[in-house]
């Protein structure tokens, strides 16, 4: 533990020195010689007991000294029953705030306190810059451009022709397919099944309105619905629930394409004096920086995605809020744009699948929810839906605060320097 | 805060009820009126009571009691420094252990008790069953293939005879720009340096060896100077120091092919009768699910990620181990394979762009240094680059263990049931 | 020209030596001098004295000599003004055989001679094997799993909020941007409108049944009315009446999952004997060389391509029946599966973007629609569309012949062999 | 045939009236009864007559009449042997000529006619005007950037440490794998060997220096033979002497990030004089429509071709010029760019992977040899390469006019209209 623990919370101490019980020791030794699990250990002892038990049987196995990862203030019952088996303790990731940040989405409308949880340094300063610089300019413009979560089982045919059948099939039962998917779920409303054949795989690649929730588990739980019901329809095989073309946390062009999550562009117009001012640059430089990085030197690396570090933002404002960290991966998938025009440069992102929720995952966790407070985004919306939406909007404007600060920053050639100064070894 | 808050730390509670100072007050006027930034805080305060401040001054704003960011023990004085500005707390994230790993790599050997931040259900279960897979079958065989962290300036030349000169004179100088990029750092060895033509655009990817740090830092700097160089002899203006062809936190076939950060291969063989007894499936369904869904299904979804779910493993490590989580876009850019063999099948996963290092970044805070010691990889390596490459070891291991559980529940039809169980809403 | 061209056609000994005249005197001079041009040519001269005289004046600047360029057959009149400007006569491509093969889709039904159009030794002998092999196997499987060419006019909206709504006019006028896409053929329907937003660019992708053609320019046509309407009601700029989102001729993700075209499946069941008596290989082999080569392989070299040589036979049908060759790259996007199956196995080719027509472009040039009439696939079907679409599948199953056959080399190491028999140098 | 047919040769009506003798008869039905294969016709006959009986059998089978495919005027003998197997006759593919195009690279140095075999309308129009507007702007700036054409052999090895052993072997022997490899050409050099492992999968990329030829057979039987080396020396199991990392004809963005064949840079400066009265338009226009067409547009439709339509200049001086059509499709994978400067823009084009030789393959043949006179660019050059260097010159500036020439006709908005004077139905 640091130093200054004095100022922060310490259980142990609170508690007075533990003396190493007889119970102890008998644990210890049942996991020692493999008569009890590790993740047996909730069963015989109250949660908060089974987590030290394990963190202490770790530090004996490996005579590492764990007491930070073992203050913490989360309730855990509900947690090591639904966001984590074989609980030690946990992390403590910075959180910074940026902001606030003046977004005019048709879901978040105002200035916002952008929570980042990050151990780079430099980011929430770099964050913060970009929005100023929206907010001096009038405001992020956001608009949600689609929404639905997507599962899609493969399935086996016998061969082609009868991989098409499949296909026909589910167009032809897509009334009775959608009612199946909908009985699973309470909240959840699918919006729409399409077919991929490749060889004699059969793709049912499904979607969801999943309201508040991120959805990959509504959507999982339906798809088996569906599943089952195509298998015994037509004969075909199922093989996975997942079939990689959903696809989930994995770059994937089918997600630019299709959309999966909220598909979220945010925008904003900065004149002359304002990218003179705060971004101490021209619109000409801005462009050209855009034009060689973030889509020539994508292009020519291969990249799928045309940015300077939406992924930055995007994992910081994941983790900060109980998103799903992986989902960082498909969330990141950004093109930035930079248009000349009259008046200076509009800049935009474009986020087409941010799997993005404010009900379950992480999202309950004490510390990511009072994240997802401080922008108004807790919870469920009213009505039921819009405050994910309003979650996807601000992130869309977050990323577009960190790509105006970077460009800018290396539009002036800052990029380096500010790292020798903020960064780490 | 949750019910069972009295388990655990709470460092307002511990110094007595604080009552609201009149600095306080005065703190919070200035902010308000702007006379004071948010982000100038610990110029005049203490780190911890500049936090405080801030994170009250956001409850304030925004209405949201954020009394659980408070609770931390990392020792903040080098984090607001180096890691994170404007800083209001922490959030915590649970970490679970898989385990043990038995890892045959160059640099870990041995069992390993895998630490993951995460708040999705099933997944420490999961990881923790392909451990058992793993260990069972003798262990995971690791190599790391390749080793080098890289930054690509971009450099604008006036045509392409021009662009091809810059090319020509990079190689002519290229001793000249070692001994330049190596004289910024006292640890950090170049290795090699490429460039790429296009239009006008002229990438100049450099690579270092970059021991134990994953060395984004130590590479820009180096780039800075080498960049500089390069400017001064060609005339060529420095439009960035990352080009994108680096490529950092955005999926790119650069990466895959050319390698970034530590590539590793990891690999098992299992038998018929363990695939049988652990995975309660058989090899031929194995190599089913992985052709149809991993190959098949994302070659068809144009995907990066040959993989079932290797985000989640690097995502819950990083996070748990202090690595910069938006390094999970490149870092679970993955191939898994299953080969048929007489004896049963052979799985492994290809990452061919890790970014790990064991010093600098999140490593050194208390919580996250902690799980980098329960794989007695934290802080410098003997000789240095040694601890970096056993956690690249230990984390193509561990995604071995998440490919192999995964896919045998796939196998198995088991995803749906376990998410219902384990999963949330 | 050759030593044995007694035996073949020659339009200038036929006629008699020509001498030069003194028109043929004057049009040089004024070429030369600039005060004709070379594609004005036909404006004074009758097409045959055109492309002469235009081939005359290149044989004089150049040096070459051009005899045999100006042997051809075909029908110019339309040529000049249809296919090709400032024609000096044509190149001859060898056209070879192979077949029958027994091909069993929706409208290719019956044994077919496949024309391939290559200078490629091997590659006719080897398509060949392949058509043996699919044919004692009883013919390939083949079907149309969708069809529609593309074509995506990109605007330019104001802001990202200017973009939404010009998606959001789109769809609310569909069907009278149907009416009059319709309005511009009597032969196309109208199938599709998608949007997508990309920052402040809007693209609005077309779709067509073109049925008999290959409709690149019927829904160019289409899409530029489109085009006036939206930019017209809307207030959006047009920038370009593609706007690569279409796509067009360049191998893309979208195609590959929204399909363009004619979208292809052809699959055959190949039992042991007949892998081993034709193929001289095993069912394991062709497996893993698939595996390996196709799925593997192309993964890590970051193509788009999963087969082994789909674009040799796509190019060589494409130049032997008029088709675009330039759409080769679009149209051997190709997936080959290998399927392991209880008898043998099961091998499949999905090819989502096939663009083919059988009227219009080069289908009119005699020779060319020779080939198509090998194929019984010449000018318009009988409901329109099926010719075009009986080519698809016909294409498919020699796509399928040519994967079988190269993959059962390549399983029994005889592709160096090969080619050392049969190749150049 | 056409009307105007007397204008030009026919073999057949040269010949006097074939009378059917009772050979041809005979061959008949052996054909028809299968006791002669179709391939088998050469060995009873001279080569014309067995293409003529050939022809007969499917006129007869098909009920086709196919008399211009008859007519022809290259030469046979080595064609039947090396180009084209069941050879049946040649499709006439128009020729058209653009130019003359000014190219200032370093093995083409002058004005250049470029002969365009094609069908599409309006293309060989549009080039002309791109190789105008490229003269008049002082020529074509070209740089050969890299040069080496591929094979990527694919090896399994027994698990992933034993891949590694393999790779480090192959490193270990890199002096006697060359010597081995160049013993088997007197022509080629051989330049590099990069590894690549994917779980248990080894890929061996050898790359050469293949003088004129553009290669691939050189390479493919050096490749075997390095193959065997590797196989013998490791233990490791060849699987196929491609396994498409190479990667041969199918899009890959290995070969955009390593090169193959000959990597090639072509640009141009057009002031804003040439851009008004040649182009119609003015720099901003140009720029908008490249940034928001080839550059955002291809982006997310998730494409390779960063481009209008390079592949159409490609696939047209390939078929002209005898090169292999297939290779269209790693050919054309194109970034274009526009910069913006002071005096107007500076427009390139960047191939990095055009497959082109002017020895072996389809070059031989008397009218493709034709058109590469016309380049100057026949057979070997002096010294070996420069002639295939010259080609690979010449393409890049042809596929820069036609890039500037559509991208000029778009910002000028005459695309549809062009297609409607010009087009097909």
């Amino acid at each position: 533990m640091a130093d200054d623990s004095e100022h922060r919370g310490d259980p142990v101490r609170e508690e007075g020195p533990r003396s190493t019980t007889e119970k102890d020791e008998d644990i210890y030794t049942q996991l020692k010689n493999g008569s009890l699990k590790l993740y047996e250990l909730e069963k015989e002892l109250p949660p908060l007991d089974a987590i030290r038990a394990r963190r202490e049987f770790i530090e004996k196995e490996t005579g590492a000294a764990l007491e930070n990862l073992g203050i913490f203030s989360i309730g855990i019952e509900r947690v090591v029953k639904r966001n984590c088996e074989n609980m030690i303790g946990t992390v403590q990731v910075p959180v910074g705030v940026a902001g606030p940040l003046l977004v005019q989405g048709e879901y978040a409308q105002g200035g916002y306190y952008i929570p980042l949880a990050t151990t780079e340094g430099a980011l929430v300063a770099s964050v913060n810059r970009g929005c100023s610089a929206i907010s001096q300019a009038g405001g992020a413009q956001v608009r949600i451009l689609h929404d639905g979560m997507t599962r899609a089982p493969v399935f086996a045919a016998d061969n082609v022709i009868h991989a098409k059948q499949v296909a026909d099939w589910v167009s032809a039962h897509y009334d009775e397919l959608r009612e199946a998917a909908e009985s699973t779920t309470s909240h959840g409303k699918m919006t729409d099944i399409v077919t991929y054949i490749t060889g004699t795989s059969v793709f049912v690649r499904i979607e969801f309105d999943t309201k508040d929730a991120m959805g990959m588990n509504m959507v999982t739980i339906a798809s088996a619905k569906v599943a089952d019901l195509v298998a015994e329809g037509t004969g075909a095989r199922l093989i996975a629930l997942s079939g990689n073309m959903c696809t989930d946390k994995k770059p994937a062009a089918i997600n630019g394409i299709m959309g999966r999550g909220r598909s979220v562009v945010a925008g904003v117009a900065l004149s002359h004096d304002l990218i003179r001012e705060i971004l101490k640059t021209d619109a000409k430089n801005l462009l050209e920086v855009n034009y060689r990085k973030n889509l020539v030197g994508s292009a020519r690396a291969g990249s799928m995605g045309f940015n300077a570090h939406a992924a930055n933002v995007v994992a910081a404002m994941f983790i900060a809020c109980g998103q799903d960290a992986a989902h960082a991966i498909d969330g990141s998938t950004c093109i930035t744009t930079v248009d000349l025009t009259d008046s200076g440069v509009y800049i935009a992102v474009t986020l087409p699948s941010l799997p993005v929720g404010t009900v379950g995952g992480g999202t309950g966790l004490e510390t990511q929810q009072e994240c997802l407070r401080i922008l108004g985004a807790a919870g469920s919306g009213n009505p039921p839906g819009t405050n994910a939406k309003k979650l996807g909007e601000i992130i869309g404007a977050a990323v577009l605060a960190g790509e105006i600060s970077l460009l800018g920053a290396i539009a002036a050639q800052h990029l380096a320097r500010a790292h020798q100064q903020l960064g780490r070894g």
